[in-house]
C-alpha cells in the first residue's frame, strides 16, 4: 500500500480523496489543514491534521499530494514539504516553472526526497502529447485549444464587477479553427480567433445590466483581446445549469513527413469535472513517486521525466501482455 | 550526431531515410540489405551494404533501425542484431511480444546494447494511450479503433483470390461504435460493430465477379467476421485513388470519477503515409536508445520503459520552458 496525504481539502483535495478511493494499492493517511481541524470532516474519515504538524507525519507518508493554488500556496508549500515528504503539485503558471522547479528540486535534493511539480491535464497531458508530437513530427506546428470549460480565474473576475451577485465564464474553442487544423491547413491563429469566452451572470436586484456587460467585455487581460458574450440568467437557472466544473480542450500536431505527406497528431478531453480529472492525474502520479524514491531517486520531476510504466499499477510483463 | 543505420530498404527503411532527413542531430550511415547491394540505390546516397557484413560496421553505428517484417525476420534480425549493436524493431505481432521480449532482452543484455521493440503507432503511440488512460481514469473502458486505413496483410488476402489482378483492402471504423463511446455509453462492441473492410478490385478479364465477392465475403479469419463490401474498378482508377498508404486509429478511455462523473480521453491519427508515420516513431526512440545506451543501461526496451524527454532533441530546460 502507498500512503498518501493530503495538503488543503477543497475542490482538487477532496478529488483526490475520491482518486484515492478508487486505487486499491493506495490509502489516505491524512488530511493537512490551515483551518480548524475539528471544523473540517473528511468524506473518508481520514483524519484532518493542523499543517503546522506535518514533520510529526514524515515516516507514515509515502507522498504528500500539496493541493494549494499556484499564485501564493504552491510557490511556498512545494519546497517546504519536499524538506520532509515525497510530493506532487499541480503547479500551472507556466512563466514561473523554471524558478519553481529550481526551488523544489534544490529543497528535495537537500533532504533526498523525489518532487513531482505541474502535474495534471495542462500542463501534464497535454505536456507529454506536445513533446511526444514534436519528437515524431518534427516539421509541423502544434496547437493546443481549452474548453469548453470553466475558467476559474475568468469566473473570479467577473464576480469582483460592481453589481454581479454570481457569474461563470466558459472558455469555447472556435470550431473553425480547429477544423482548419484538421485539414492541414497550419493556420497562424490569433488569440481572438481561437477561443471564444461566454459568461453566465446573475445580476444584483435593479443593477445596470449594460454597464456590466462593458465592464466584462473591455476588462484588460481577461477578456478585451476575445469576442466575449455575456448572458444574464436567474439564480434558478445559474444553480441548474453552472454549478459543476467542466472542462476539457485539444492538442493537435499537423505535421508533413517524406515529400510533403500530411500526417496529424490529436489529443483530446472531454471531462465531466476538472479537479476531480485533476487529482485522477495526481494520484497516479503519486504512484510513480513513491517507485522512483524507492529506486532512490531524488530531485524535482515533472511528467517529461517519467517513464509510462511507474504510473501503473501492473507489473512490466502484464503491461506488455495487456497494453502494448 | 547520432549515427543511425536501417536493415531492410522496403517501404518502412524508405520511410526511414526520410524520417533522418529532418532530424538535424541524426545521420544515416549504410543501408543493410539481404538484396545484393549493387541493385540498391538509396535516395539519399547512403550506402548499401550486405546484411551479411553487419558485423563489420558494429563501432561505427549508434543505433541500427530494423525494419523487417514481423512474421519471419524481425523473430531473427532483432536478436541477432542486438549482439552487435543498439535496435530499434516494431514488432506488432501482439500474440508473440512476450517470447520475442525475451529472445531480444537475452540477446542485449549479453552484449550490454539496449534493444527497444514494439515501436511504431500500434504497438507504439496507442500503447502509450492505453497505459496513462487506464493509469488515471482507474473506472472505466478502453477502445481501439483502426482506419480508415489499407491493411496490407488484407490487401495481400484479396490479391490470393483467383480472378483478382489488382487489390486494396481498407480497414474502417463504425461511426455509431465511436460515438457511443464518446457519449459515455460504455458499449460493449462486437467485431462486426467496430470495424468494416471496404474492398477494392481489378478483376482480371472475364472473371466471375461473383465468386470473387463471394471467396472475399466468406474468407475465414480475414473477412467472414466483418460486414465487407467488395468494389471493382478499373486499373485506371485503382492506379489514381489506391496507390498510398493512409491510416490512422482512435484510442479512447471513457471513465468515471466520484461520484459518476464522466470523463473521456481520445487519441487519434490520421495518417497520409502509414509506412513514412511509423518511421518517424522509429527515429524518435532511435534518439532515446542512443541516449540510454550511452547512460549504460542494456536490455530489452518498450515504449513504457522510455521517459518521454529521451525522445526529444530539446535539452530538459527547454522542455520545461517551452512543452510544459
Amino acid at each position: 500500500m502507498t500512503r498518501i496525504a493530503i495538503s488543503g481539502y477543497g475542490n482538487l483535495g477532496k478529488g483526490v480523496e475520491k482518486a484515492i478511493a478508487q486505487n486499491p494499492d493506495m490509502e489516505l493517511v491524512c488530511v493537512f489543514t490551515r483551518r480548524d481541524p475539528a471544523a473540517v470532516k473528511t468524506a473518508s474519515g481520514a483524519p484532518a491534521v493542523p499543517a503546522a504538524d506535518m514533520s510529526a507525519w514524515a515516516d507514515k507518508v509515502d507522498v504528500l499530494i500539496l493541493c494549494g493554488g499556484s499564485a501564493t500556496d504552491l510557490p511556498e508549500q512545494t519546497p517546504a514539504a519536499a524538506a520532509l515528504f515525497n510530493v506532487v503539485d499541480s503547479f500551472d503558471t507556466h512563466a514561473k516553472i523554471p524558478v519553481h522547479f529550481a526551488n523544489v528540486d534544490a529543497a528535495a535534493k537537500a533532504a533526498g526526497k523525489v518532487a513531482m511539480i505541474s502535474v495534471g491535464w495542462d500542463p501534464g497531458l497535454f505536456s507529454l502529447n506536445r513533446i511526444y508530437a514534436e519528437s515524431i513530427l518534427r516539421e509541423g506546428s502544434t496547437y493546443t485549444f481549452w474548453g469548453k470549460g470553466v475558467s476559474q480565474g475568468h469566473s473570479d473576475a467577473i464576480r469582483r464587477v460592481p453589481g454581479v451577485k454570481r457569474g461563470i465564464q466558459y472558455t469555447v474553442p472556435v470550431p473553425e479553427a480547429i477544423e482548419a487544423v484538421r485539414e492541414g491547413k497550419n493556420p497562424v491563429l490569433t488569440t481572438r480567433q481561437k477561443h471564444t469566452r461566454e459568461c453566465y451572470v446573475v445580476p444584483e436586484e435593479g443593477a445596470d445590466l449594460s454597464a456590466i456587460e462593458t465592464a466584462i467585455k473591455t476588462m484588460p487581460n481577461y477578456f478585451d483581446e476575445y469576442d466575449t458574450t455575456v448572458n444574464f440568467i436567474s439564480e434558478e437557472e445559474f444553480e441548474k445549469e453552472h454549478t459543476t466544473l467542466p472542462h476539457g480542450g485539444f492538442v493537435m500536431r499537423s505535421g508533413v513527413t517524406g515529400n510533403g505527406t500530411s500526417q496529424l497528431i490529436e489529443y483530446s478531453l472531454t471531462l465531466g469535472s476538472n479537479p476531480e480529472f485533476t487529482s485522477c492525474v495526481l494520484v497516479a502520479y503519486a504512484r510513480a513517486v513513491a517507485r522512483l524514491s524507492a529506486e532512490g531517486e531524488c530531485g524535482c520531476k515533472t511528467v517529461f521525466d517519467i517513464a509510462p510504466k511507474y504510473l501503473s499499477p501492473l507489473d512490466d510483463e502484464d503491461i506488455r501482455a495487456h497494453l502494448l
